[in-house]
């Protein structure tokens, strides 16, 4: 349980601090960045909780939207003064997306929706909160787009790892684990040896 | 049952179909391509079951999720190699327009939330998923754009002629035929004689 | 109950306006901008009461749809023939803002969500409506930028004046009118003194 809220703390920050960078050059103010980052944290479990019909997870721990505040403003004031390397910020992103997508799989595979939805609502953990900061910026979502490498479709492998682990071997910790590991190492794979999926046609 | 799950099968393979298609010349991969086909196919009914509080309908049944996924890579694999004529997609997509409007009407109608809110639920059920497509690849939705002629227009007197005919007539097969047919006539008669309603001022 | 029920039904006419005279030279019909209005005038709502898990608000009395679909249709015909001037839209949208936070908030301290998620839940209501409405038209959403001045931060003040009245003084129906005050006498100063937020760097 309390690994879990730990992981849980952790993955927002990181979300929040990829929704402060991704208002970079838009000419969003202070409370633009603070939403951008709460959005990018809480927005891909929100929408498990809602879809799912659970509690919303940041509704009955205060301490989910304090820290993304903290996090988002505090993120605002060093990126005025220092430029964050491009590479560590994909690192950090890469743990973000692997922790919320296994977690939102357990939450879904626990509810009882079986194996395909469980991965449906790992991706939309994973990806749905980063999908909402870039429509909030008018950009199409990186996840749709190729120049980023396979971004969800480390998520949709790991969480799919995950299930079927949960599906043969009972619930085990060792399981989670196993996704994570499996969704990080394909999307840091992925970033270093520019692995992507077929383009659409024009 | 078996009719109705039949309807929103055929109504979420059709969607599926348009929401692939609308990602075209927008340098989307092959994921993006199927979030965009899920989204527009399950979309409209997500936000319908969320609203009334109703169970999601495709946590129930994980043949929806699947049904989309296929349909929409196939879609991707086709539209790679082969040119889709624009009015045959119109054609299938005023059908998917017209189950999906009518469907939500009669589930709104069934949560007894009266004449008004089964309308508005029905056209977020036929609308909804076309226009969440539109805004993740930047456009400004179709729906409410004068070139493709009346469309909500026609799912909203569909949606009205069948909740009219439920509440003066009482729960009858025959009203949902009504209200199919109508929205699928009056949206073709629109593409046929190019309807539209007055613009907004500049 | 009475005067909570005009309040929202005023929070919804004014919303409802605002959402029309944006969709305005983006070549939008006549439906899109009924769309626009509900959109804005209920959005924000849906949202609070859906992570509430609460009924929808506007689902257990259809007067709000038609209060917001009237007052949308009229707005539309108004507007074009009739330039409505910028102040004044102004004023009424702030009430619209004030409003519709502080009932937000009171709703979310009444679920016993406590201060953090409460003043969360206000500023959702206060100002989700209008962000929707310009993702739907395709730009950046105004909340998010300085040229409007102090918007949603003058909600977060409010929202957080009004529940730590609540905590540190009881309910008391005072306490609404000051969290009310503060949101609009902040919102107006920030448009007559021109007082924005620290843009985020390029």
């Amino acid at each position: 349980m309390t690994v879990q809220l730990l992981q849980t703390h952790f993955a927002v920050a990181v979300c929040a601090i990829s929704g402060v960078l991704a208002g970079s050059g838009k000419r969003v103010d202070l409370f633009g960045v603070l939403v951008l980052g709460l959005v990018t944290a809480l927005g891909g479990g929100t929408i498990r909780d809602v879809v799912l019909g659970n509690q919303v997870f940041w509704l009955g721990d205060p301490a989910m939207v304090i820290n993304g505040v903290i996090t988002s403003a505090a993120t605002f004031f060093v990126a005025r003064y220092w430029v964050v390397p491009a590479l560590s910020l994909a690192l950090v992103d890469a743990f973000g997306l692997a922790l919320f997508t296994i977690l939102g799989a357990a939450i879904g595979w626990k509810a009882g929706v079986g194996v395909t939805n469980s991965v449906v609502l790992g991706v939309i953990t994973g990806v749905a909160g980063g999908i909402l900061r870039d429509v909030l910026v008018g950009e199409i979502p990186l996840v749709f787009r190729r120049e980023i490498y396979l971004y969800a479709t480390a998520a949709v492998i790991g969480a799919t790892a995950y299930v079927l682990l949960q599906q043969c071997r009972g619930d085990q910790d060792i399981n989670r684990l196993i996704g994570i590991g499996v969704t990080l190492t394909l999307r840091l794979a992925a970033i270093r040896w520019k692995v992507s999926l077929p383009l659409f046609p024009k």
